[in-house]
């Protein structure tokens, strides 16, 4: 068989010698459409041992022509209009069993989602009310702008400490940072900015999580064992934890454990079934007990919560009043519809002091940029958990979540997304659309305006067991261990942010965990792998072949210089640098490649380039690069250096 | 021939059904030196076409091992001693030519710094002593630590323009600056941080120094015409000056006018020669004629300013003073040794209130980073210019700067380096040895000593003109055109830094040129290019090949994953992965691939990896990635799609 069939061509800058050009590119008029719209336009020439005869180019839709025009029908064509409302999709082949199951679901959802809102507003040091406000608005927006069916938007237990560490409990500017937080989530959803959240890589998403769920554990420790201890850090709190450990609340504390264990078994229930495997030889009845079995599983947290505020309410008596800390009053019926607050007057302030807009905002920068970062995460975590594959629209998620959170922010919400715990819920009742949420709002609402009455029993040690059984869960040991047996090095950017986030606010924490990662990202470029061969040729020419592993730009040419300059002079050989695997260079590359050059030309060694691609090589003659060799073929290779 | 020879297995990860386990890598017992000590740790497939028989493998010394006693080893050698100490290497070898050309050259390098260092004293707004203080023990500490011969410490204009935009005038941060600047210097060279200028590309570089060049041009400007006029920002300035032009000072700006235009002659001289070019067929009366025209121009500056300073004595008068403005006394004699200070009182401070450390330190935070950067940017840039492919240890550089920079604040000087301009002067007047520097150095000692008395009538317009004629070459207007040409998208990082440090302090522009590029390289690593080929192979199986031309990590391993699986929905047909190009991988890859695994084994389609390097197959294994089939051989890789 013929060797590099395509690219049977030697090519000299200054006299273009070549045998035949006859290059096979992958040009950009031939490449798929998402390659060129999105990817590098730096092409790939192509291998031996990958074309195979007959060969038959793949060509698809040219895409370089017209940008402007298919930019304008981008915008206004259907499947843009689909794209951006996909309730347009699924609404027109709505069924009655699609009605069923969405009921089902909106159902158990509703039931998650109340006792978690009560709980989750505790989180954000506001009064339980704020979480039922933030918890209906959303899902109805969600329903036409919504991309998937599993998402249930409501508060989520981590933007709900983040929300706290920017707040500090004022309702105002919690208000204040779910209108702008929705804006920021807007704008980069209009942007097509969703992509950022690719910069978060696994081990710092572990590790921010395992310490948001570690500083919620430790502040819902503290509603258990009915103490007040308010420290800044993590180590604080448990500090005074600690210190105020006599001060334990017997009752609540009783209460708690006994809510968290319940909670761990019905928690098991769920995953557990009576009886054979097989589905149909099951009798009716046991069929029966394992559905109470999932439903009780299931809504375990409002079950809990029902039981725990009729006890409370049946042990109450006027002169002693509850045995247990509870919730107390909640105002009755729905928020009014207001525009977010702007500023806190001094009647208002919690530290007594007036805040303006610019003020309040300036307190938020980072928070502006991370509260909308780690909800999109947690969206597109459920939306990842549960597509099977079809790919996700970052951009049209976040787009949702703006466009509900200044919904939720004009009836006092707080800033939410959708949360796992929920998404769990709702693609195990067997949700078909974002119908579903219809109903788990509306519930919602039912409780808003009938049941706060009887929402003044629950105790708070029982909403804290349901946070803590929620996010012990969420404290990642495990990926320890497999990210050290995969990359010990990846465990670097998770342990740092963990331990960031651990000391830090919390958007400090993460972003230094990126940081450390791109500094990760910015070594792998700055120093690429030269492997080195001694190779001769078949009429007994020795030369050195190098090969770098990846591109050369800036911040890595000059050591590529440095190398082969000191190896040259310490082997007084030809050198041959094979650029197969170089995709890419820069304006600086071209520069310090002159340089070389000047080095071997001045010390009479032979430089010679194999595999460069044509636009390297455009580039470098753009730079008056002084006269460079490139062969493609190794046998025309070994015939100039035998010749030289 | 033999397709792959080194290649011939399969690999499955379930069952390592390899026919032939018989990987030829470069493991890193048989990588040179340089790849194992400093690139990353992946290895390279060796591919087919660059491996020639007869083969035969460069192995260089094992690295791997003994690392703590090579560290040892390391620091205590010979080779180490010579490199931290690099007068140990020429010293030893010192001739009497050798010492014939040092004089010669330190003394033109000495009559240039000093009229450089009375001017650039003034664009670090100090008094003129400054500049001559700052430039004579960095010289005598370089000869011990230098590690290139052309590279003369001293005041240079872009590190003066940087510490004058920190200090604003007053001598007492000045000198504080020189201290802290030696110490991070010092610090980051016993690092071994010296590469952190390969962040720096060369379009930022240019806008940089071109945009420098222009503030300092303006600011001189306002000396030639006689007027008083700052403005903060680049603009401002030029208000200030279109404002201020009517009280142009007439005598001023004539012998500023006459003296740049001298000085722009004088520098045209020194590239001209009279006669043949052969040169044995010179006449000695021509050669002489040769040598009085060069050393004209390259001595132009002390010339020039010797001849304005006599110009001005003879016109200065008792009742009318001189017709220029002056630079005016200097104190005579060497500065005092004493301590950089630590804290400014009230009657120092020039606006009138006290600092002490903590607070001057804090305000010189940024400066302290981008000082040392443009420190060795600079020294660098001159050892580069002449070292013709000889490598050079930045580390060792910085390590030289730092204790120049160090001991001179504790004789009152500024922050220094090597400036492009006394570089050039000492190459072209065939410097052998740093000795060189004692001479220009003891030069500038000689005129604190006898000379200050006669500095007072040097006009300050004609130093004006020696910056002026110096700086206008900086401003680069050329590598637009070529940037432009050769890679329109580095055009960005550029002219960004340019209009950033025009409208912001210097310090900060240089930095969001650097962030431009860092998003530019992240970019780059986030979306790779993919390109697809449809093949039919010998047998009539159609599959889709997808080639990623660079890594797979974080950022990009998501996206790769929605094109293949977007891609593979459309046609449905067996994937095959091209990973040849693949460098390297990480955690994140591995949990995604992972995913995109299921989604294919959910969707009943196939999926291959072809080439896969071994070091990903056990990432990929350890992060228990379902079942992944793996082929290095393009005919087996037919078999299997056969008979599949």
């Amino acid at each position: 068989m013929k060797k590099k069939p395509a690219l049977d061509h030697v090519y000299l800058n200054d006299a273009f010698q070549c045998s035949t050009i006859n290059i096979n590119l992958n040009l950009p008029e031939e490449e798929s459409v998402e390659g060129c719209s999105k990817g590098s336009k730096e092409f790939i020439l192509t291998e031996e041992g990958k074309k195979i005869k007959p060969k038959q180019q793949f060509t698809l839709p040219d895409c370089s022509k017209n940008v402007l025009r298919s930019g304008y029908r981008r915008i206004f064509n259907r499947k843009t209009l689909e794209k951006r409302l996909p309730i347009l999709t699924w609404l027109p082949k709505y069924s009655i069993e699609d009605a069923t199951s969405d009921l089902i679901a909106g159902i158990s959802v509703g039931l998650t989602v109340i006792p978690q809102a009560l709980a989750y507003a505790a989180i954000a040091g506001l009064p339980v009310a704020f979480g039922l406000y933030s918890s209906f608005l959303g899902c109805f927006v969600y329903i036409f702008l919504g991309s998937c069916k599993d998402v249930s938007l409501g508060p989520s237990a981590i933007i709900a400490l983040l929300t706290y560490q920017v707040t500090q409990g004022s309702w105002q500017k919690s208000v204040l940072l779910c209108f702008l937080c929705g804006v920021v989530e807007l704008t980069m959803g209009l942007l097509g900015l969703g992509f950022i959240i690719e910069f978060v890589s696994c081990p710092v998403a572990s590790g921010f999580t395992s310490a948001v769920s570690l500083i919620i554990l430790t502040s819902q420790i503290q509603s258990v064992l009915g103490i007040i201890a308010n420290g800044n850090t993590f180590v604080e709190s448990w500090t005074q934890i600690i210190k105020n450990i006599q001060h334990t609340q017997l009752c609540d504390a009783v209460l708690g454990v006994t809510c968290i264990a319940l909670l761990l078994i019905m928690r098991m229930l769920s995953n557990y079934y009576i009886g054979v495997d097989q589905a149909d030889q099951m009798t009716s009845r046991r069929r029966l007990a394992n559905k109470v079995i999932w439903t009780v599983g299931t809504a375990r947290n409002a079950i809990l919560v029902i039981g725990c505020c009729i006890m409370s309410y049946l042990m109450h008596s006027e002169e002693h009043g509850t045995p247990f800390r509870v919730v107390g009053v909640i105002p009755p019926g729905l928020p009014s519809i207001q525009w977010p607050p702007t500023s806190i007057s001094i009647e208002q302030a919690i530290d007594g002091k007036p805040h303006g807009f610019i003020d309040i905002v300036c307190s938020m920068v980072s928070a502006l940029f991370v509260i909308p970062l780690i909800s999109l995460m947690e969206s597109i975590a459920i939306a990842k958990a549960f597509a099977s594959g079809r790919p996700i629209d970052a951009s049209q998620e976040l787009i949702a979540l703006g466009t509900a959170n200044i919904a939720n922010s004009f009836v006092q919400g707080f800033p939410g997304t959708g949360a796992l715990s929920r998404g769990a819920v709702n693609n195990a009742s067997g949700v078909r659309t974002p119908l579903s949420n219809i109903y788990s709002g509306t519930l919602v609402m039912i409780a808003l305006l009938f049941l706060t009455p009887y929402f003044y029993f629950i105790p708070r040690a029982t909403l804290a067991a349901v946070i803590i059984s929620a996010v012990v869960f969420m404290i990642e040991i495990k990926v320890i261990k497999t990210i050290w047996r995969a990359k010990k090095s990846d465990l670097l950017p998770g342990i740092g942010t963990f331990l960031a986030c651990l000391v830090l606010p919390l958007e400090f924490g993460i972003l230094i965990g990126i940081c450390i990662n791109v500094v990760f990202i910015l070594y792998n470029v700055a120093r690429p792998k030269l492997s080195t061969e001694l190779f001769t040729t078949q009429s007994g020419v020795k030369y050195l072949m190098i090969t770098p592993d990846r591109c050369l730009i800036f911040p890595s040419v000059e050591y590529v210089r440095n190398f082969v300059n000191k190896l040259s002079i310490r082997q007084n050989l030809p050198v041959v640098i094979d650029a197969s695997h170089v995709y890419g260079a820069d304006f600086t590359t071209a520069t310090v490649i002159n340089s070389l050059i000047r080095d071997f030309s001045q010390r009479e060694q032979l430089l010679v380039f194999y595999n460069l691609r044509p636009s390297i090589c455009a580039l470098f003659e753009h730079v008056s690069v002084s006269q460079f060799t490139v062969y493609y073929q190794i046998e025309q290779l070994e015939i100039f250096l035998k010749n030289v």
